[in-house]
């Protein structure tokens, strides 16, 4: 069953009552170094610290109280298994999260903090000690992108961003596998055609870059980058369709310029975001998305869930 | 001339087009850190990152060719200083700015980033030196605080308050000599009576809370604190009777409560502000401003004009 916008609106109406609406922020003191008119949509200030609870949240409020009998399980950096973490304990069932052991503290200890279990494990295992533990528990498995309903969820950022701001000409989001951009290209261009919807992944992962090019899903190598929430190595082959479909073309942006991105967005623009949610910012600051002075631009700041302790690697970066 | 509402009003007309209308941000995630409805006013996003340049916009905005030929002098911990150095730029005319020797680097680098001169001296001493600087340069001396059209620039947060959300029943201000209080606080009572506003001044400065027992402007001894903007030792004269007539109570936080108060903006609420501005935020998390769950109360965030390297002084924080 493909994926429309009013599977969006459904969903919306579905998680309206639980989530926030975040605020898309007008941020002029960013003009002048990203030569266009900067806004942010400020997803870190969602409930769990990210979007990731919209979709999560769309999911299982879907299923019966017999599907979700055993609990609910997910492969996860972090976010997504917060999310999940949330949700189940709203619901009052059990949930267990498999975590790449590159995982910054801050994720693992927020989801254990909701009463999650938390499995680390090499970052390219993830999914098949997921698989495991699934055989082994009952519990359901929540794709973190690879779904429709999921990326419904998602798309409710789009919705949004076309309401609090309908003058936008451009939206730019961070990538992994492609549940985010996924739905809120959807929407979108089903809403406002003309308004240009870029994304931005790591270069050293260039998953949407390749597979675009290849025109079907294509695996890059497993590569560590401090986008610690971009390190899908292949696109959701459920996402992809959407994505082709409905983007403007997509950037790699090189780890220098997420952190440049990251050290703007939180001295001149005030928000705490992290690295992979900056990485649009970084990605114009590269010279990898043509924006001109008179563009209206939104940066979907997609998560905030860094910890102090990580803001020392912004020191020595110079925006 | 006293200060009245439509002075604020003519203030808001003469330097909208120069300033941000700041976001007021609902902060659902703090809600249970304060026990109540959470707002900020973020300040913080303003052009020079701090409040200060509303007051010294319309001050300055009101003066002649004539008067401004000699360019324009303050006594400033840091953010006035840099408002004066920003509008000194606008306009094409010198700027010399007298700053404590304990203000932090960012402050001074940024004012002499705009092309003002920066004279440092022990904070105690700012006043004399400026006032000699003026008597050898014929420079306009712009005040802080002390003074009713700087004091009508500032209210204009507090319009900017009662317009984005009305609902409000509390506003909790930062205070050094009152400045930006007496502003707002003027403001507010005389559009919206039953609004509350509290100010919270750190706990080894306490002007207003011992000249407010007094019935009149009092000195404290100089002492240091984290909250480097808040470093008045005695209320503006001109300021006092405003800030006596139209606020609810004073808090005194201590400096432990101040730094609570910015980790959990940043960390939770995803700001960042300097350590200043987060002192109403410490006056409820220490207790001293009764605040109940349902009210909905704005914290003014003064400014954001902190280093990364500032930040490190959170990481043993405890929220």
């Amino acid at each position: 069953m493909p994926l429309t916008i009013q599977d969006i609106q459904l969903a919306r109406t579905r998680i309206t009552p639980y989530i926030i609406q975040t605020p898309l922020l007008r941020l002029q003191n960013l003009d002048a170094y990203l030569g266009c008119k900067v806004y942010a949509k400020a997803e870190c200030m969602q409930v769990t610290g990210a979007y990731k609870l919209r979709g999560a949240m769309n999911k299982i409020l879907m299923m019966t109280e017999k599907e979700l009998s055993c609990g609910v399980l997910a492969a996860s950096s972090g976010n997504h298994g917060r999310a999940l973490a949330y949700v189940a304990k709203m619901l009052g069932i059990k949930a267990a999260i498999v975590m790449p052991d590159t995982s910054p503290e801050i994720k693992s200890n927020a989801i254990r903090a909701l009463g999650a279990e938390v499995v680390f494990c090499e970052t390219s295992e993830r999914f098949r000690v997921a698989e495991r533990l699934q055989k082994e528990t009952g519990a359901v498995m929540i794709p973190p992108f690879n779904d429709d309903n999921i990326m419904a969820g998602q798309g409710t950022v789009g919705l949004e961003i076309l309401e609090q701001c309908p003058q936008l000409n451009t939206v730019i989001v961070p990538v992994s596998g492609g549940g985010l951009i996924g739905g809120v290209s959807t929407a979108i261009k089903a809403l406002s055609p003309s308004t240009k919807v870029y994304g931005a992944e790591p270069a050293v992962l260039p998953k949407y870059s390749r597979s675009l090019e290849a025109g079907e899903p294509v695996t890059v190598p497993q590569q560590t980058t401090i986008a610690d929430a971009l390190v899908a190595q292949i696109p959701g082959k459920i996402c992809f369709p959407y994505v082709q479909a409905n983007t403007d073309g997509f950037a790699a942006v090189e780890e220098e310029y997420i952190l440049k991105g990251m050290k703007l967005l939180l001295t001149e623009g005030k928000l705490l975001a992290e690295p992979s949610s900056c990485i649009g910012i970084g990605a114009v600051l590269q010279g990898l998305i043509p924006v001109k002075e008179t563009d209206e631009v939104c940066f979907v700041i997609s998560g905030g869930n860094v910890g102090l302790e990580q803001l020392k690697m912004l020191e020595k970066i110079i925006v």
